[in-house]
This record gives structure tokens, C-alpha cells and sequence, in this order.
């Protein structure tokens, strides 16, 4: 960490400012510039500490040079975590798509649906059981009822299943019923819901925060990987902007960052990214072409009368399958694999 | 609701949309014009209804013309709500200074804090016991522990209490140790946390998300005001724009705003707001003009050496003297009344 | 247009407001909702007198319904713009490479770097002779010099060239020597620019504002195309958002949008874009999935020593020879054709 | 400057780096520490030095310690500028008001509108006679038939006149006929039309770019000053942000923050900051308190009938009266002065 000093600061002051680092047990060496001073600060503090620097009198700016995150880091960890959860793997060679609804509505409809996602060569089923919903008066989601309906046709049909999960107390159900927690973008930094999640084993797609910085998303991962769970995916899910065109501005750049940044996975929303059923074949595509390991999008059989009114952002099931011939076809130009296993587009 | 059409929508299709609608038990007012067709879609309807119309093919946008909250607008409540709180009222003449500490550290640091707000002429303690962080190694607040502090040294001064709960099965405990609970940015949108605040009959001051625009900000009061607690207070803490030189950009703007949209009492939080000392006592007196009902500061003995390191938007206790005595004088410009007591500015 | 009345505007007041329509020659049709009055103004209107019935008392908000932009509208252009200048044809089945160094230096260093672009299979030479920089200290490009250069360059190796022209009164020179005209990012509301690139016939390539909406960027196409220049084509160069970790946020969906909007050749700028050179090759690769038209590339034979400093945006040679290659294999997958000519990597 | 080195740089490397930065006649300091090493340097260079030691093989960041204006700067000027142009005086003990429409009309709308901003108190006449306007059908200004207009009417009633210029080509003629020349917020990055700007003597207010931090708004204003034009005043006017409900979000904390880091005086619009009449008052107030060193706001006879449609923020005559026998009593608690010389209200 560098400290820089106000010009005029005068060397008792600077003195002082040095006893201040070196109580704190560190080492704080001075650099005097032509316009300024710097003091470069060494050895092992908290995060805080680079805050009460910056506060103290003369002190015009403090700048880390080290990340405050570190299990997340790659430079603790050069390798690519891949996600092994029931022979899925996340993070490797293979391509993860998961498709589904925004919500689960009837066993009837997740059933054809997970039918459908595995028709198409999809691995994992998403759904929503419990719903954030910016209004009270919004459907809020069938609840536990869902997770139950969604572990069946997961079961019946081969595929993992991924859901939302809001609150700490809901985690231990939901990671009896599913495979993957969700963390939705409002919860990115529910740190409380974040420690649960590092006591568990099961996977977790953590959602960016629509105005999170990659730091910011980086040390939310971290809460789940210091709190014991290794098992973290990062998802780019659209970021909040002046635009209003799309509903988030897919922040694409993410995913070869993020991957430079950090050993874990990265997944691409493009569903939630654009808002707009026309826009996710070609953000699909991108994503992939952009180094994503994987997709999660939304598709339904009847979005016209989906309860949730995300319909509108939902592939078609014949758009979700022909997407997913076309991934097959780009995925090893991105050095990644994906097999429909040549099952015909219209199942 | 308004549908707007594509401009090519051939007749046949107009009618089925309007079938639609009208399947729906809505009236369907069509209106051609020139270029396009409009509906207008009149009726009680659910919030995702319009997302649903949104997608029908031949429908290019959809225009809602009312809010999709109740409780919290001027429009179905159109005069002030007043909190009374143990005889503090905030919305009403009276300017609420809330001051304190970012964290509750010792029972010593709380006590001479809360006799310093006191002497100051402020009405209100606020101190965090629970911390939240962006990263899980930074000092995460005392815990209960601080609670009890806080109660003590505000019952002994005679001031109300803030605190910030972060969980939902904190809220009992908050609110039996602190009046006015507080919802920080990173939960504005934590729904099961707004559903169990809505059953308590605290007060509560719900800050903005720091990328949440108006809409779902008072969106998110609704759920508090739905579950039955009518004492919310809104709190404008600032934005996250592209400038960093402050932490975040203080949308001033945003309280003779929601006041125009929303009955609510209006905070405004210039430590946060700024992230920069210097900055407080302008933006507070900015505040004020622009019709906040309160304000609330930090304020620590010894900001060099808070444990949270936001000491540094923290004044100093002369500094926060100052600031009310000078509010005192500008309050009544702005319709509202501040009294220091006529207390020396050295106590 | 759509006026939406205030919740409880008297009979007599809507009466007013629909006397003021039909003052201007518009026909007014008033629908009567349960909450709220709305006004359908039907007619050919200039776009202030949206903002005139806005500010009419009684009116809560305006909503228009046709777009502001006509010919850079697809509605009335439905098939796409193929511009062609001197045989290369910019927005139809061809993949387009705009490559070059971020400034013009010497004779030498752009004959070497047009020579490597052709060899890759570039059809464009880009390359500044005037440069808008933040502050009046950096340098400032060779100016006239640099665009015979530029012309010499161009003209030896087969390339077309771009260049960006700043001020009205430099388009007749920039565009007796350069083929594309290049209007910068902070340039794109420089309406006496634009008027004055109407009036020429050479292409010109539009750079997106760091924040310019969609719908601000077709309006400033749509200046261009008004003056009599139909040559108009769009790039994407990346927004300002909080993110401060790339330069700026390439919004690639902005591509597949701009292209439903509008009729006209869409580019993307993976090197603004991003900031990053080694985010160029994923985003350039991701811009072609999304829909792209072209690329513009900063590729430079020396970046470390280049004379704007934005070498760290720029492709060494051969990781620009590379990239084209891989653009060769992916383009089909997005319509597109491109062809390297089989030229090795190594020239 | 500080470059900020990779974790695993090899000594080797870091010679040679620190060979590069004295090959170029500056001085590097070597500073190691636990985890990575970081080179000071020392001496005069280009702001565009920094990009080329940011980009070399081994850095991987470099943080600017000194500010890359001069001029602008605080730093070299401690002394508040106080502008004194015909006897008004911009920047010291008064508070500045300028008045007046949008555009400029006809010559009895702005000798009108310039009694009425004489008699509330007013010392500016604000007018545009070339507009800046999004798209290409807009009402573009009367030109310089409206120069000739805004003189007339200032002279007549003892006012300065501003108005905005859109090009070098007339800033002559805008100088002749105006006082203060205005660049607007879509040129603020305009470099030409700045360096025009540097060799007049007329006061420049400066409109901070809709999307400019304070460094490049100081930049900008650095252009001018660098060309020997020392009269600038600075204009926050907004920042474009994701809140919709404001045309602009005004960012109150640039004022006292840009007083902070120059020396230039200080003026906020809260007109185009807010859009909304309504709102125009209370950020007014907010703005004196916030330390602006005047306030350019938007006064308008027949807002409803404007011709640019801006009318929608524009005080009618009476809100103007009174705002500025309000801002007389709270100036003074802003260390103002301003005196609107008794004239009763009603005038």
C-alpha cells in the first residue's frame, strides 16, 4: 500500500505519519518526489487499515497494491477451479447450458420443460421457487412446493438443477431438494446469506450485482470460499446503466476479466443481461466467443402467460434448441466442447 | 396501460390482442393513429400483467400510467406522515439529527459520543453493531453486545437509537434493544428482511440502493408499509455514477422528489453520500435547503482510529457542534425548526 | 403521442389542453381510465411540442410513440445500408478490418503497419492525424502532414483509409486525402460536424458518446443523413459506466439493437472498448457473434513506444495477423465472409 | 508517478524498466515489498509517458501522483479567481445570478425577460441564439439575429449577457455581441472550439460534459487557461446517471469538491440539472448552501409556448422574483452576498 502526502506536508508531520505505520508492527518507507512524498506501507494489515491511513493529516490519497481478496484470486491460485457436481463439470473443457423458467408453476410445466433442456443437450434445469420481486404485489414464487417439483423432473430427466435461494434460513432446504444455489443480483452482498452458503458443499452461481464492481464481486465470492465452500461460479448478469434500450447492459468484457482475475468459473447470463428474447441468441453466441463457461437461459413453453411476466426475456423451446446447435457448432472455436448428441431440432 | 403497436400490425391481430385483454376481465380501449395503434388497457391488474402484454407479438411497447405502489404514494395519502417515536417526531417541523459513530466499539467510545450528540442538540444516537462489508476480513461490528451499549448510553443522554440489522432473525433483538431500525443499501432489496420489518412497529429508515432508481426505492418501502408497520423513513445516501473522487454521488435532487412522489419523511446522509470529511457540512446544509426532514452524520472522538476505517467522513465532535449550530440558523428558511439548546460550541 | 393527465384534472382543464392541441392543427382523442385521463395527439408535430403538452398544467407525463430519428429508421428503410466505397462494401456479406495505429507518426511507421494490415487480410488503415486528447499537453497529432502520410500509405498497399476529423472546417481536407470520415466519441453531438459531414459524400464512421443513449446516436446519424449523405455508418466504442477496471463498457448488445433499430452498417471498437490489449482478441471475436459489420483494431509495430500512449490498447502485429485469422473461421457462423487470402502468419 | 510492478517480475526485468524511465531523463526509485515492488519516478514528463510505462512487460499499474492540470489547479494558485467583467463580479463576496430563456425569441420576449431579471435582482441575462438540439428537425436558434437581440435588451437594462457557442468559427461574433461565452455540455470536449476560447478575453462558463469526471472538467477548463484566457467559470449542470424521474442527476458535491481542486468559480444550473420546474428552488437553495459562486436558471414570460420546449424547467417570472428574494436571506449563511435592492415582488 502507498500512502501519498499534500504537497506542502512538512517533514515532522511525515515523521509522524511514519510512528503511526510502524505501531501498527509495519514498515513504511518514504519517497520524496519533486511535486510530492510517498511512503510505501509493508507487511500484513487489515483493509481498514489502508482507510485509517487515508484519513490521517497530509494524507492526500492511499493506493493498494494488493487485492483485498485472496482465495478468489488467481495469483493464489493459478489453475482453473473446475466445479465437479454428479460427473457436470463446471469450469473445464465442457460448455454448461441451463435452461429454464424464471419460475416453477406446475409439475406439468417444469417436467416438459426439463424434457425439453435435456432434448436440446442442456445439462442443468433452473427454476424459481422462491422470487425477488421488486413489488410486494408481484408473484413471489410457489416456495418449497417448487423445489419439490423441480427436483422430480430433474431426477426423471438427467439434468442438475439449479434455483434461487434469498435467505439464510432457506439454504439447507434448498440444497436438500437442488444442486446448485443460486444468488440472485440484489443478494450479491447479503453478507449474512453469503457465509451460509461457505458452510455448504453444494455449488453456488453468485450473481453480479447490477452495480457491482469486479472487486466487489470478487470479494463476495470470497465470503462463500473463506466460509469453507470451494464450490463458487461467477455469473455476469448484466450491469446497470444509463441505457434503457435493454433492460441491463450485458457487460461482456467481464468474462475474459473475471477469468484473468480469478481462477473460478464464469457463467453468462444473457437472458436477464438484454431482457429481450430477440437479443439472446446473438449474446449467447458472444458470451461464448468471450471465454464464458457456460449459460444460463431462460426458456419457457408458454411465455406469453408465464406468472412472472419475465416471459418476455424467455426463448421459445424451438429457439432454445436450434441456440444450442449453433453453440455445438462455435464452442470449440472458444476452446470449449459441447454435444447435442445430434438429437434432432424438433423433439 | 398503454400497448403501443408496431406500426404494421395487421387488423386480425389487433383483435386477438384485444381478446387477450379482455380474457383477462380488463377493458381494451383501441385508438388508431396515424402512424400507430394504441390500446389502452383499463382495469385492476397484476404488476406482471403489463410484461405479458409487452410480449405479444405485434406489441412493441407497453406504458404504465400507474404506480405499482400504493401505500407509499402522495397519490392515495396526500399528507405528511409524521413518525412519533417516544416523542421525537420526524416528518413533521422538527429537523432530526441522527449522529454518531460508523461503529459501537466500546461502552466508553458510545457513552462519550452519545453525551457529545446530546450536547450538540441532536435527537438521535446511531452506531452499527453489525457491520456490513464488502470483504469478510474487515471488522464485522461487536454484535449484541454493541446493542446493549448503544441502549445504555442513549437511554443515560436521553436520545433515541439507530441501528442497522442486516437478517431477518436479527430484527427481534434490534428492536428490542434500539428504536429505529435501519436498512442499509446493500438490503434495500433484501425482501424477506422489508417483510419481517413490516411486522415490528419500529421505526424504520430504509436507505437507498446505491443504484436503485426512485420507483424502486418506494417499491421497497411498500413492502414494509403492506406488512402493516407505517413508520418508514426513506434515507438518500447517494449513487454509484462514474465519478470516484466522492464514494458516491449525493442525489439531492432525489428528496424534494420523493417527497413530491411519496408522504414518507426524508433522510438525507451526507457521510456516506461523500465518503469525504470535508465535504459533510456543505452537503448538510445543502440538505436541509433542499427539504430534509433530518439528517444523519457520522461522528467519532477519534475517527484516526475507528476499527471500520470510514473515519474518514467522520467528523470530529467541534466540527459536528459547529454544524448544528448552523443548522439552527438555516432551518427556518427551509419551513423546519432545529434548537441546540443555545449550548456553548465547547462542551 | 400519448399525454398522461394528473389523477384528478377537472373536465374543464382537459377541455383546455385538448383546445391547445387542435390550435396546432392535431387531433386530440381523450380515453377516460379508472385512475387516470390519457390524450391521443395524432398529426405531424416537431419534437418540442412533446415538451410543450408536458409543462401543460394538468399533464403528468408524455410519452411519444413514433421515433424522433426517420431516416436512420429501419421502419422506413427496411433492407440494410450496404455502403460501397472504391469496391470495398461495408454492411452486406462481407466482414470488414479497419486496422492501424492509434496516431500517424512517420512515413515509415504507417507504410510498415498498412503493409502488415493488407497482409492480414485488413481492407482499412486507420490512423490519426488529428488527435482529441483530455488535456492540451498531450500530443496532439501531425495534423495535415499525417494525412498524406496516411494517403501514401493507402494508396501503395490497396487499402481504404480512416481518419478522425474534429472541426468543421478540417472535413473538406480530411476528406481529400482519407476515404472514411471518423467522427470521435466526444464529437457525436458536434452538430455543426455533423451538418457539415452531410454535405460530403465520403463514408463517415460515427462513433457512439460515452453516453449517448441508442437514441441519441441514430438522432446524430441522423443529422448526417438529413445534409444529403446516406455514407453513415455506426460504432460501438464501449460506454462510461462505475466500472473502472476496462477503460470503458463495450456494450455489444448495442449491436444486434442497433441493428433492429436502424438499417445502417454497424462497427465495433474492441480497443477503446476495452482499454486492454488482451481483451481485444476475445471481444473482437464476441463483436462478430453479436452481428458486427466490421471491426476497427489499433494495431502498432512498436505500442511500447507509441506516441499517444494508447499502445496498451494496441494488438502487436502478429496477434493482429492471428486474430484475423480466427475471424476468418467464426465469421460464417454469424453470415458473415472474411478471407485472409491464405497469407501465413508469419509475413 | 508510480508504477506498480507484477508479483513475479524478475530483478532482470525490473532493470530494464528502470533503464527505459532513464533513458527518458527521469529518476526511478526501487521500493520492494512483500509482495510486490514498486518503481517511483521523478522528474518532468508527458501525460502520455505515463500510458507507455503502464504498458511495459512487467507493470501492472501506474498511479499518477501528480495532477495533469496546472493551471486549474489549486495547487499553483491558492487564491480564489474572482472574474470581474464590466464591473460584475464573478467568483468572490457575491452571489451571481443570471436569467433568462432557453432561446432567444423576439425582441420583445427578451427585452421583456431582461426587465423582469433586472427588476428581480438579476445581474446576467442568459439567451441562446444557436442551439445545441439532439435531432436534426429541433428548432435550431434565430442565429445571430438573436445575438443582436440579447445585446439590445442588456443594455437597455444594465445586464451582462451569456450565451452558448457551439464552434470556433463564432466565437468572434458571439464575443462582439455576448459577454460571457458558454460552452455546453456536448462540448465540453469540443477541443478546437476550447483552444478558440483561449484567445478571447470574454469570461467562458464551462458546462461539465454530461459524463465527465472533475479531472477531465478541469482539463477542459485547462485548454482555455493554457491559451491565455484566464476568465473560466465552471457549471455543474447534472451528470447522466440511471435515475430517469430528473432529466439529470445534479451532483451538488461538485461544487464544493471543484472549489477544492481550483481555483475557478463555481456556478450551478439547476434547470438542465433537474428538467423539472418543480425542483428548480429547492436545488437553488441546496446549491447556494453547497458554496456556488452564482446560479444561471432558466426564466421564461410564456413557458408553455417556448420554442425549444424546454419551458418545462423554466421559472415562470413570479418563482423567479421570488427565489431571488429568498437566496438574499440565506446567502449570507453561505458567506454570499446578494441584494435584490428591495424591489417589491410584484413588478
Amino acid at each position: 500500500m502507498i500512502a501519498i502526502l499534500s504537497p506542502s506536508t512538512p517533514d515532522e508531520r511525515i515523521q509522524e505519519i511514519v510512528q503511526f505505520i510502524e505501531k501498527h508492527e509495519l514498515q513504511a518507507h518514504v519517497s520524496k518526489g519533486m511535486e510530492r512524498t510517498v511512503i510505501g506501507i509493508i507487511g500484513q494489515f487489515s483493509p481498514s487499515f489502508g482507510e485509517q491511513v487515508r484519513q490521517l493529516k497530509g494524507v492526500e490519497n492511499v493506493v493498494r497494491i494488493s487485492k483485498s481478496y485472496k482465495l478468489a484470486s488467481r495469483d493464489f491460485h493459478p489453475d482453473n477451479t473446475v466445479i465437479d457436481w454428479k460427473g457436470v463439470k463446471i469450469g473445464g473443457d465442457d460448455l454448461v447450458i441451463m435452461g429454464g423458467p424464471c419460475a416453477v408453476e406446475t409439475p406439468e410445466q417444469i417436467d416438459e420443460i426439463a424434457r425439453l433442456v435435456k432434448a436440446a443437450g442442456g445439462q442443468v434445469l433452473r427454476g424459481g421457487a422462491f422470487k425477488p420481486r421488486t413489488g410486494p404485489y408481484a408473484f413471489q414464487g410457489v416456495g418449497v412446493e417448487g423445489l419439490k417439483m423441480m427436483k422430480e423432473a430433474g431426477d426423471k430427466h438427467g439434468l442438475l438443477t439449479i434455483t434461487e435461494v434469498m435467505t439464510p434460513e432457506y439454504v439447507d432446504i434448498c440444497a436438500e431438494y437442488a444442486d446448485i444455489m443460486q444468488v440472485g443480483t440484489r443478494n450479491m452482498q447479503n453478507f449474512d446469506l453469503l457465509r451460509k452458503l461457505g458452510t455448504i458443499k453444494n455449488p453456488v452461481l453468485l450473481k453480479r450485482g447490477f452495480s457491482a464492481t469486479y472487486d466487489e464481486f470478487l470479494n463476495a465470492a470470497e465470503y462463500i470460499l473463506a466460509g469453507g465452500n470451494p464450490n463458487v461460479m461467477l455469473c455476469e448478469r448484466g450491469i446497470r446503466t444509463f441505457e434503457t434500450y435493454t433492460r441491463n447492459t450485458l457487460d461482456l468484457a467481464a468474462i475474459p476479466s473475471l477469468k484473468t482475475l480469478s481462477h473460478l468459473p464464469v457463467i453468462s447470463d444473457p437472458s436477464h443481461g438484454t431482457g429481450r428474447r430477440e437479443l439472446v441468441e446473438s449474446m449467447s453466441k458472444a458470451s461464448v466467443m468471450a471465454g464464458a463457461d457456460g449459460l444460463i437461459v431462460e426458456m419457457h413453453t408458454d411465455p406469453d402467460n408465464s406468472m412472472t411476466g419475465d416471459g418476455v426475456q424467455s426463448l421459445y423451446p424451438d429457439q432454445f434448441a436450434k441456440l444450442l446447435h449453433e453453440l455445438e457448432q462455435i464452442a470449440p472455436f472458444a476452446g470449449k466442447k459441447f454435444d447435442t448428441k445430434k438429437v434432432p431440432l424438433n423433439v
